[in-house]
């Protein structure tokens, strides 16, 4: 037998510390002590009853949030990725034709995604912050005929909420399931998964639930279970394969729940509790509230001279909201001296919005005009005593 | 605009009810006030220069856990299968032979994700509790070729700990990487990765760690590093990409992280403290501690006339101990009854194990003679109570 040759790290001696920050960027969001308390309460076991129990409530609370009665209606055990992933690789099959939209980050990660697992990936592309309307969309639809299109309701690399009116009866007229991002945007913008004819929805954890990140919910309508139920080939992943995860959600109608992964017990109960705010809340007051502060902010950064990015009203993310980089300013020395002197985190932007844009989420439990106000003044702050590089 | 027509349910209008339990079965196990503690702080971001040093400590607590110095040392974003998922999709191509040691459940599942991934799967099976010689697995490396050998070293599901010592200079000889499960045994039973010349090794947080599932370390030697970095085809997965992960965790040299998924933040917060907990404690004790404990608890039950599943006393899991099914018992009925009678969860086999044992488990904060006492007694009650079907 051999003997330890590596000797504990002395870094791991010192206690955690983690500073105290205002997440007023994209995401994760601070977490409201009721959550953080309902994620550390003592463990039980995955399989135990109780827990089925509280992941059936979860199981509710999302089809609310989601506004939908679908069965299949679970959540995830990783962050929005995983849901991404959960959702392209349970519903298509390698050679299928998809069709992704993409204005910014989160349809690119999707073509890259649909890519690996084999799937013939179509592009269709805007800049930041652009649209597409019904009638590009389904001329691509009709062009490329793909199983399933991708959209993106809360980009928040660009700050743009994207309207869903009318897509899912297109989807529906050519046979093309309809798969739609909430992370950014659910419980801040309204959604409804039946009404709107969305086949697949998931959201992430840490946004306007203000859960810690770890968990996301999804949800898969008939149409979406009729294709992933009967498909040919096994999905890339055990880990994210519905069969299985449908069972250990109690969705299959089978008597018997069976071991497939242990979940994130913890992460569950911080979600139960997130679903429960927003069930006490109620999502119209919710939907109203990131609405109302959004509009409030809108006018804040106006006045001090700041170009929203978004032009359209109508089309901003009232969740996360985005500011052309002011003429003359480096946006990296502005949001580090927000991070050093006022402990607040805004950001930049993300992928293809990198270097156009600066964001400020106000989510959830954060979403209050005395934290748009701090938001303001920081920024104002910053304004005054970065340099401007150029008049 | 539509109207919400799905109202909040009503069972997230009831508080959270989380049952306090023992929980002294194969994992998750019970997690410490101190680890809780430490998931319940208030977060910050994902990419915040803190949540790099919280990371890079929990890079340094693996590494002492798994004794090594390998630098691509990091943690999976979810549950011990994710980790699976990781090591097989970023080191074996489709097409690849691989060859998997199966003497439990452990062994199928990596057999499943192997071949979802397109690897040409060879099985060299036992009955679960039969061990491999190094003979017999060198053997089926010649017969073979594979590219990678899966072993489980803690066999949780039959409460077997499998010899290690010599598989790794096998592997090298037959240019074949070594994948090892540590999932129930880090902590509990030695491994000395560089020693042993493991080339990939993976655990969970939630066994003897103590924290909540959904965090895996995991950590690739150069012999991986070199394989999978010099792939031609991509990962299945974008979420457990090696490329990115190991960016997010710098590990790649380059000057800075890039943002790839959002990381469970507050299950990075507990993985820091129970690694930190190891540390404290040194990994020798930790070691001895189960060793000690698991050899009292033995006595109790051959005390009780049960008989032990593995005869052979030093190839026993010391964190998980699993006795055969008493002659004339219902195993369900004898759970049941300890559920409900002393709050307190055992369990009974899994996969190929299933009706063949019942498991115990005392691990890291549960691994003390008081809890292995209580167990007893509670072993002892079910006995008396719960009838017998023949003599």
């Amino acid at each position: 037998m051999s003997s330890v040759s590596i000797p504990p790290p002395a870094c791991l001696l010192r206690p955690l510390e983690v500073p105290l920050r205002h997440l007023f960027g994209p995401g994760p969001s601070n977490v409201p002590p009721r959550i953080l308390a309902a994620g550390s309460r003592p463990i039980i076991g995955h399989l135990h009853p109780e827990m089925y129990e509280i992941m059936n409530d979860i199981k509710r609370g999302i089809q609310y949030a989601f506004q939908t009665e679908n069965n299949t209606t679970i959540s995830v055990s990783g962050s929005g990725h995983a849901a991404m992933e959960c959702a392209v690789f349970n519903t298509v099959e390698p050679g299928e034709s998809v069709l992704i939209a993409i204005n910014g980050i989160w349809g690119e990660r999707v073509a890259e995604i649909a890519e690996r697992m084999g799937a013939n990936v179509h592009r269709l592309v805007k800049a930041p912050g652009g649209y597409f309307t019904n009638k590009e969309i389904e001329q691509a639809i009709v062009k490329h005929k793909p199983v399933l299109l991708f959209l993106t309701h809360g980009e928040s690399s660009a700050g743009l909420c994207h309207p869903v009116d009318g897509i899912g009866d297109i989807c529906r007229k050519h046979n093309c399931l309809f798969l739609v991002d909430t992370v950014a945007s659910l419980g801040a913008a309204p959604i409804f998964m039946d009404k709107q004819n969305i086949d697949i929805l998931y959201t992430g954890s840490q946004k306007a639930l203000n859960a810690p990140p770890g968990t996301a919910p999804i949800s898969f309508n008939d149409r979406a279970c009729h294709k992933m139920f009967n498909r040919k080939t096994k999905p890339a992943s055990y880990f994210l394969d519905m069969t299985h995860l449908s069972n250990y959600w109690g969705c299959d109608g089978k008597p018997a729940r069976e071991y497939h992964h242990t979940g994130p017990v913890s992460g569950f109960f911080a979600l139960r509790e997130s679903l429960a705010i927003l069930a006490e809340k109620g999502l119209e007051e919710s939907w109203k509230k990131h609405k109302e502060v959004a509009a409030y902010l809108y006018r804040g950064l106006e006045d001090l001279g700041l170009k929203l990015f978004i032009p359209e009203r109508d089309l901003r993310l009232p969740s996360v909201t985005t500011i052309a980089i002011p003429s003359g300013y480096d946006w990296r020395e502005l949001l580090a001296y927000i991070l050093k002197h006022h402990h607040m985190e805004m950001t930049g932007g993300l992928g293809p919005s990198m270097g156009m844009v600066m964001r400020i989420g106000l989510m959830g439990y954060n979403c209050e005009k005395n934290n748009a106000d701090m938001a303001l003044h920081a920024l104002a702050d910053a304004l005054k005593n970065c340099k401007r590089s150029k008049a």
